[in-house]
């Protein structure tokens, strides 16, 4: 949908808009049932009875998104059209903040021979306190290449994130680890002539790096990747005319709903806690964007049982929704998460509007075969916002 | 879908196709029933028992349609790629000849204090007759301004609207009414350098408006806004090879018919006319778009059993379509317009579609809900054209 449409057609209105993404919930029947399928989730169905239901793909039919493309859809960015470099997403999901301009990579601690091949691509995935102790003394060391501000924040394990700020920086830069054993590693190579001065800046990093971890063991080498910027984006308020709200309790998360303009709030770790914040700041803002994770990490784990717990737990907070009254609710996720594919998947899932002036259709259950069944067929995932956003009422004709 | 591919695929045949446009028929629940659920409709029934059906979304899922874009996409033309200035549909609402390159605006009579600042944007909405009168004595007085001619014609009320036929016109001028009262009328300034030519015309054309209307009360001003060319848009024979007629008592959806090169057919108001007119001309053409416009005016009037009889009216006149035998039968609407919302909306369209080549699902009723079950499912109705014209084989192979 072309934004200049997008920005003619909302208009801004008091009706609210919550959407709850359970991340990866869909997935597929282990012994009969899937997750969903199992769980007591007479809440979910309620929802389901009294709205309209369909299946949306998050990005085009068989492709599997990993968080980034699968929310953005839901946030009503066409994903193949947004991409989000693996740089930022890093830097996201350790809370990092960025600034338009700045340019961040992913690195990996690494083990290299006396002849400076890569011996062990992940030093042995170190304990993540050495890896904290490590990106300490590379700060302390490292503040400034060429110009150029450094900021350098471990992740887990071996693996951490560099950012560089300064004028003029570009990402056009080459991944500098080779990805095999045995080979060295590559040059941090300018992909494009605007990015030399960047790629000077980087190679200057690395030498000073493996100068300041020369003689560590096992970790003595640096290898970087996934050079990238903040997406060039217009913000939800600008597109949309909402004032949007994130609730949501992983950086990550938190990261691509300030990328979209959301402001973030404040709230604890567990769902209890996201749903107390969105009734504290109800009436703050026109839309929500609440998050629940722990359905997506159980279904990494390949833990059945687990993931159909915090669906139920999900469940049994439906009811405080619904005491707030807004006047769209929609329950979906960003992808699939099957936990007899112990990853995501591919696989749609499963949507529910309910709304006054939405139709409704005779789906009675929050399931993935259910919501096939559901008026609203199957879809992308980057239509659900247009079709919110109508349900609320803040959308004028298009043409005369 | 691509136009060399379009033109490259269709044929030529004798078979016919005719498109029934039932006019913001869908709907949503009033104490439960829509209107087309509400309605005693056999025969329509019976077409869907026949046929395969399915829901369209006009446009865009959740956007909301003007007639134009609702119309153009039944008629296979993308809506978001070819636009219909608000100043052409105005035109062709009022019924008049447009031709390539002259430029149309929509035109208020506005009334202007003494220092010239807009007092009422709508000059207290006078009668259509003063309206009448005032556009005979502005024409009688303004017949070409700067070497263009100029034609103008009554709508209603305060409305009107004013054509400027000349060499090396271009749309491209600004809105002169400022949208608020207590400012002055704006310039009519160009947007593009190949404009200033008309737009100087066009300050000619309000200068010498003032100038008669002068002493006029309330309608001493003219704003104008919308300035439109007719798009460039290939006909109806061009793209699908079809021999196309319109059957539509309103002129609007008349304009939009010969926009893309339908004759438009002498008819009178009612239902009843339309149809016999399609058994009157059923051997000289092979695609007939017949438009029932009463179910879209009692939808934004708000009267529910109003539009149920239209309905009902027109399911009595199935009969005599099905005594034509055309191969094609597509019932379906442009957008849909609930009464409980009294104006057109975003829920999409029921369709459906009867041919003795193509297959059937086990949708036996008419009604929104019945459709969403419907074997086509839920697809954009700019898709409706190509499977309406491969039903009536009018389709050769695509590719080897």
């Amino acid at each position: 949908m072309q934004e200049e449409i997008l920005k003619e057609v909302t208009v801004k209105t008091p009706s609210k808009i919550v959407l709850l993404v359970i991340d990866g919930v869909g997935g597929i029947p282990v012994e009969g049932r899937t997750e969903l399928e199992a769980a007591h989730r007479p809440n979910l169905d309620r929802l389901a009875s009294e709205g309209i239901c369909g299946l949306t793909d998050p990005v085009y039919p068989g492709i599997t998104p990993g968080s980034g493309p699968g929310h953005l859809a839901l946030f009503g960015y066409d994903p193949l059209r947004y991409e989000i470099g693996r740089g930022v997403l890093e830097a996201l999901g350790i809370g990092m903040e960025l600034a338009p301009g700045e340019v961040v990579a992913r690195a990996n601690f690494a083990t290299l021979d006396q002849e400076g091949l890569v011996l062990d691509r992940r030093a042995g995935r170190i304990p993540t306190e050495r890896n904290e102790e490590l990106c300490r003394r590379l700060q302390r060391e490292i503040q400034e290449v060429e110009g150029v501000r450094v900021e350098i924040r471990p992740g887990r394990e071996h693996r951490f994130v560099v950012k560089f700020s300064g004028e003029g920086l570009d990402d056009r830069i080459a991944d500098t680890d080779p990805q095999k054993e045995g080979l060295p590693p590559r040059p941090p190579s300018a992909l494009a002539p605007e990015a030399e001065r960047t790629a000077k800046a980087v190679e200057a990093f690395l030498q000073r790096a493996h100068q300041v971890l020369n003689g560590e063991e096992p970790a003595n080498g640096v290898l970087m990747r996934g050079f990238s910027r903040l997406p060039d984006i217009p913000s939800m308020e600008e597109l949309f005319k909402l004032t949007p709200a994130c609730i949501a309790s992983y950086p990550m998360y938190r990261g691509l709903a300030k990328l979209v303009g959301m402001e973030v709030l404040e709230v604890g770790e567990t769902i209890a806690e996201e749903f107390a914040a969105l009734k504290r700041h109800f009436q703050d803002f026109d839309f929500f964007y609440l998050h629940v994770k722990k359905t997506d990490s159980f279904g990494e784990d390949g833990n059945f049982s687990a993931k159909v717990q915090v669906i139920e737990e999900v469940d049994r907070h439906i009811p405080q929704l619904l005491e707030l009254e807004p006047e769209v609710i929609v329950v979906t996720a960003d992808h699939s998460t099957p936990s007899a594919l112990k990853g995501h998947s591919w696989h749609p899932n499963p949507f529910l509007l309910r709304s006054p002036y939405e139709r409704r259709d005779d789906v009675d259950r929050f399931t993935e075969a259910a919501c096939a069944r559901g008026a609203l067929g199957r879809f992308r995932a980057v239509e659900a916002m247009t079709m919110m956003l109508a349900a609320a009422l803040k959308m004028k004709k298009f043409g005369a």
